[in-house]
């Protein structure tokens, strides 16, 4: 059996009760930081709280070699734990798949994820959210895909949430909106988030551009770009989010 | 202080050790179960579990008389459990405004919501949801919103989460799908998900008519109106989902 266990957005005490008793009763324990990371944590501590050492997944664990997990999980109960919520990340489903092929059974242990956080920390409604995209670091020309995902939103009024590429290092704001208006988005108003899940989340919006000069510290940093407001998200992007009086200009 | 605690989606035990923590250590300790419900637990077991004898807040608690909550929150840490993930709720986001405006902190400690699970239940990527929507029991005439959404994220290629009412009661899929083909929707796919984070989750994919007989089981249930498919949501959707062979046709 192969249980896969969300841990949240920020430490190890972000995994839910359920998901404790099942690591511990686990016969091996793994962990992946390739989909995404707790910087607000470390191995040893995670360790620490299951009682038992936990092997470390790397991209080759979860993708080509994928099965050779799966066959021990023909004999062995394996947890295997995942930053956020499990399946969010379709490296996940595609394992999952993998293994009920196989004849292995699997199960999600359901954590917090950003896509939901994101609604907290920055008051915008779940509701008015189109599809999310992520922003690669470029290799020659910058992908267009995270900019006509937005263009489609906007075609139905709905914000974005912009995932940074992870590889090799966690993509901080400015390099986004740096590759963000290369691809030729501009002249929008955006939400910066860093660290969510932390005591110190910071929420900033503001114009891309000077999101782009903005100091959100260090990592996770995700980006949501703004469509029409709600005249509540006006509110709590002033409260929250130090929003500049402007964009009173995007209320409907 | 006043400190939304997200529990997750089904038991007490879905609740992160961080929330435990901070509802153990708060002055007083309030639930609300009328934005979403714990269908796999009650109140008796929540208050094992936090050591503390709990207070149910109504709507009327959270809405007209969220002042008196707030001002002795000025005086007290007041912690809020709240099912799934606090402020996708749009209740709590106005509740947060109005704390800070009358100089209360607030602080927000995520749970799993259903907005992340049902990536991980269905094997639909997040990345390709739009906007999401409710299902309201009519009074009079339904509202065309939820058929309106689903067009609007047609438009873009999007899936569309569907939300059941919960007033009276939690509204059962069979209730959903009627309503939604006399609000105009019919010839389509969906996916049915019944008892997200419990230990048997029912996962049906099929044509919007026949999920309205098939048997999901109780509650809560949420609906997920596809759009086209990417082959390994299709993959998914058929290993998952016992869906029919033919949505092979929608995939793109």
């Amino acid at each position: 059996m192969l249980t896969f266990i969300g841990m949240g957005l920020w430490d190890e005490k972000d995994i839910s009760l359920k998901g404790v008793e099942a690591a511990r009763s686990a016969d091996v324990v793994c962990v992946e930081f390739y989909t995404s990371k707790l910087v607000g944590t470390e191995i040893k501590k995670i360790e620490e709280l299951i009682g038992r050492e936990i092997r470390v997944l790397d991209r080759g664990d979860l993708e080509d070699n994928s099965k050779s997990l799966i066959e021990e999980a023909k004999k062995k109960n394996i947890a295997v734990l995942v930053p956020g919520d499990p399946m969010v990340a379709t490296t996940h489903s595609a394992m999952r798949i993998e293994a009920e092929r196989m004849g292995v059974r699997t199960k999600i242990i359901h954590g917090a994820s950003i896509i939901s956080a994101v609604c907290g920390l920055t008051g915008l409604h779940n509701y008015r959210f189109g599809k999310s995209a992520s922003v690669a670091y470029p290799y020659g020309k910058p992908s267009r895909t995270p900019v006509n995902v937005v263009k489609q939103n906007w075609s139905i009024d709905a914000h974005t949430l912009l995932f940074l590429d992870l590889h090799p290092e966690p993509m901080l704001i400015p390099t986004a909106v740096e590759i963000l208006r290369e691809a030729g988005l501009d002249n929008c108003y955006a939400v910066g988030v860093a660290r969510a899940g932390s005591d110190e989340p910071v929420v900033k919006c503001d114009t891309l551009e000077k999101l782009g000069k903005y100091d959100f510290g260090g990592g996770l940093h995700v980006l949501v770009v703004l469509a029409a407001l709600h005249f509540m998200e006006y509110e709590c992007l002033k409260t929250f989010a130090s929003a500049p009086p402007e964009i009173e200009g995007l209320v409907e």
